[in-house]
Formats: C-alpha cells, sequence, structure tokens
C-alpha cells in the first residue's frame, strides 16, 4: 500500500472515531499528512476548544494527541491494531496559543508480538519550536 | 480554611474552568468529594463522552484527569496558583465502562520553591479495582 | 508464608544476585526489612559508593533501587518470578546524602497475567522527607 | 569550540567524575565519539559488571547511562553546568549482552532558563536495534 493510500486509510480511521462520538470526537480537526510503515504525521491548527485556563494549548489534551497520533502510528504498520495502552508520558516544553499550526510526528521506535513501543514529537509546524513529546507503550498482543 | 470550605473552593474552580469553555469543558461531571494541604479527591461516573473506540475510558482523558485533578491538589495548599506542566505520566491497569463511578485521589508529594511533585491515582469507586496511576510535576516558581 | 520468612527470602534473593557479580552487586548493602503479598520494604544507608559528583544520591543509583526493590516486591507475590522491565520513571523530590538511612517501599499495584505494576517511595527514615518516587511496569506473562 | 574539542572535553568530564569516585565511577568504560551544541555520542562495550542476573544489560545501568550521558549533552551546550535531576523515564525494547556495543546518542530537545529536556536513544551499534529510550529533565535555574 503506497504512503498516500495509508494517509488516507489513516484519515479514515480518525473520521470513524469522531463519528463514534465518545472522547475521540476531539479530533475531528486533526489532518492526517503522512503515514505507513509505523508512521503518522498530523497537523492541527490550535482552537478555543483545545486551550487550559490560562489560554494555551490544554495539558491534557496534548497527552490525548500523543495517544491518538501514536495509536495511528502504529496502525500504519502491517496487520496491527490499535493495541492497549500500558504507559504514557508527555513532556511539556513550549506553550502553544489560539491559531498555532502543530505538526504531530508519531513513529514506532519497537513492534514487538506483545508490545509496541511510539514516541510522538509535537512541534509549532511555522517556527519549528518543540511543544511537547511523548513516549506511548501499548499492549499487541 | 476547614477542608468542607476547600471542597466547595475547587469545585467553584472546577465550575470557572468549565464555564471558560475550553479543553477544561470536559471537567463538567466531575464532583469533589474533599481537598485541603495538597490533596484533592473527586468522583466521575463515566460516560459515553468520555470513551474510546472499544467502550471503555479514553486514556486520553484519563490523562486529562490526572492532569487536572492534580492541579487542584496543588491549588488546594496554601497560596499555590496551578503552576505549569512540566513532566506528566500514566500507568494504564484496568479499563472503566460507561456508568462505572472513579474515584480520583490527588496528592502533592512535595512542593518546593519552584516545583511541584503531584501523584493521582485512580480507582473504581464500588469494587475498589485500581483503573490508573500517574504522576504529574509543575513549575510554581 | 509468614512475612518475616519472605523477608529472609528476599534478602538471600538479594544476597544471590550481590553475589553473582554484575550490576547488581551495588544492593550489597540493602538490607530487607519486611515483605510478602507483593510488598518490599527495604533500608539501605547512603554510602560514598552512591553518590553523584556533587555528593548527594546518584540519580542512577536511585532508579537501580526503584528497579531492584520493586521487583523484590514483585517476587513477594506468590509464584512470580523476576519478570521483564517495560518502562521505569523516577521523579527526584530532595537530595540525599552520605549517612542519611534510607527507607524504600516498594509495592505491586496490579499484578496481572501478562503485566505487573509497581511503585516506590523513597524517603529519609528519620526526617520523614521523601527522596523520590518511581514507577515500573514490567512483563510478567 | 570545535566538536572534537567538546568530545575532549566531555571525555575528561567523564574521566573527572569516574576518578572522585562516587556511583559514576561505572562509567569508566565510556567512550565519547562526538559532541557539542547540546549533543553527546558515547560508546560502551557490554560488561559482566553491567549485567543483572540474567545476564543481559542491567536496567538500572541503562537508567544511569540514560542519565549521565543526556547530562553530558547538556553540559555541552555553551555555559551550561550539568544541572539537578526533575524527571528520568526508560522504556526497555531489546536485551544487550556482553559485549554488545553501545551507541548511546543524547539530546537537548530545549534547554530553557530554568529546564532542560533532554532524550537519549540506546541502541545496538552492530545491528541498529534499538535497546532502550529514555527522556531526562534538569533543573538547570
Amino acid at each position: 500500500m503506497a504512503s498516500r493510500n495509508i494517509a488516507k486509510y489513516l484519515q479514515q480511521a480518525v473520521a470513524a472515531v469522531v463519528e463514534r462520538g465518545g472522547f475521540d470526537r476531539h479530533l475531528a480537526k486533526v489532518n492526517i499528512v503522512s503515514g505507513g510503515d509505523g508512521r503518522c504525521v498530523a497537523e492541527l491548527v490550535v482552537q478555543e476548544e483545545h486551550k487550559n485556563s490560562v489560554g494555551t494549548l490544554h495539558g491534557g489534551f496534548t497527552a490525548t494527541l500523543v495517544d491518538a497520533i501514536s495509536t495511528l502510528a502504529l496502525m500504519s504498520a502491517e496487520k496491527t491494531g490499535p493495541g492497549v495502552s500500558i504507559d504514557l508520558s508527555v513532556s511539556y516544553m513550549n506553550a502553544a496559543k489560539s491559531g498555532d499550526k502543530l505538526l504531530i510526528d508519531a513513529n514506532t521506535v519497537k513492534l514487538g508480538k506483545t508490545l509496541a513501543f511510539l514516541k510522538v514529537d509535537i512541534t509549532n509546524k511555522e517556527t519549528g519550536r518543540v511543544i511537547a513529546s511523548g513516549k506511548h507503550t501499548k499492549f499487541v498482543g
């Protein structure tokens, strides 16, 4: 499957979970840029709905992005379902504000028989400034 | 300030951020049980809106709870604002499903001049089963 | 098996790995206080050999204690081997210096069929001051 | 300062802490390959003294490498001391055995006025297989 097709498949996966209506509906404005071979790159323009009480990107939403986009990276590897979260961590480095375009780059560092290790870098697409980085370990057995 | 008054103050803090309308609006159904001296205990009944695509508590929302309730614990310590997140981690131990009542117990492990270290345990209130545990480090300088 | 016997068993486990001569030889001065049912409590007096370049407890040795004592906690649960590390994290809260007596309290938060979730609190036994806290996730399947 | 000179400076920093005799003496066999601008690349051949009870690289020593090499990366940035550890996490992906040559690549992701965020990738130099990855947050204020 070509990279373009995988990006399309991942965008459909996003649409499906948004449609289902749970907490994943907050991914509605995520745009998949590319994907495949255990990687998923997405973009998102920060909106009012993603902000915390001081007007910048909410740490809980940042963690939600780490969770969701790394899961799409995992799903872009052949024959892999979404798995189940074991451990997730996020380091918060710089604030992002409303209107900022985020680049979310998620990679599968290791995909084993029972465990997958994923990492995510979130940067401001225009300035290149790093916003947050995360790790996500999932059970895929 | 008595513990009851602090719980009331924390519930008002929740109401204020929910009102402001950003990502914190997802705390609307959080009920503060008690608070004070760096601790905040809250309850939440899992709803459809908190679920992931397989019908259980969403990992991103779990992280949002770790973030938010530990911040309330911090704010319950005297003269402390909400601080800024540095590192957050969550371990996911058991699934929670729609209708489950969660007990979220957040504690300030250390409050220094520049850094605060917080921890959070999320359990199923009826079964006592642990759902997740988290750590949260904030800058308060 | 009574708690006293389990403590003895865990102390023997320490002696065995120290004897084997790898990196675990640094546990030589660890004294097991009690153990059983997924918990292990140990003591250690900080020595020159455990210090960093500024004269306080070394962060790498702190992580080694989190790793090792949580593994003993896991082994104190019935029929459980040491497992394999998946994720480990440590938060460093206060310094400890040479001669300080550390209390290391490790607990099994969840022991499932394939995964174990452990937590560790390290405090200064005399002052009660928290030195560090850690989480450790292991594969036990 | 040219990259070769910084590598030399970092190797001298290793020698100095090894000489001082605390827990950093376990870095004695670390060879600095290159350094500068917030990055430090090192090599180490796994020895008996670095192993756990099942004969592979010890998780506590892996954490010690994450701690130490990321601190060297930080020190390679201009006018920066070693800082103080706040949070450290390690994900363990594959085992390494005696004789394996490890490549340890540490980078400063963000260096702010009070906080530094560092990441470390440890791979088997010959096979390219990832052994572990870590994050390290330090206070530098």
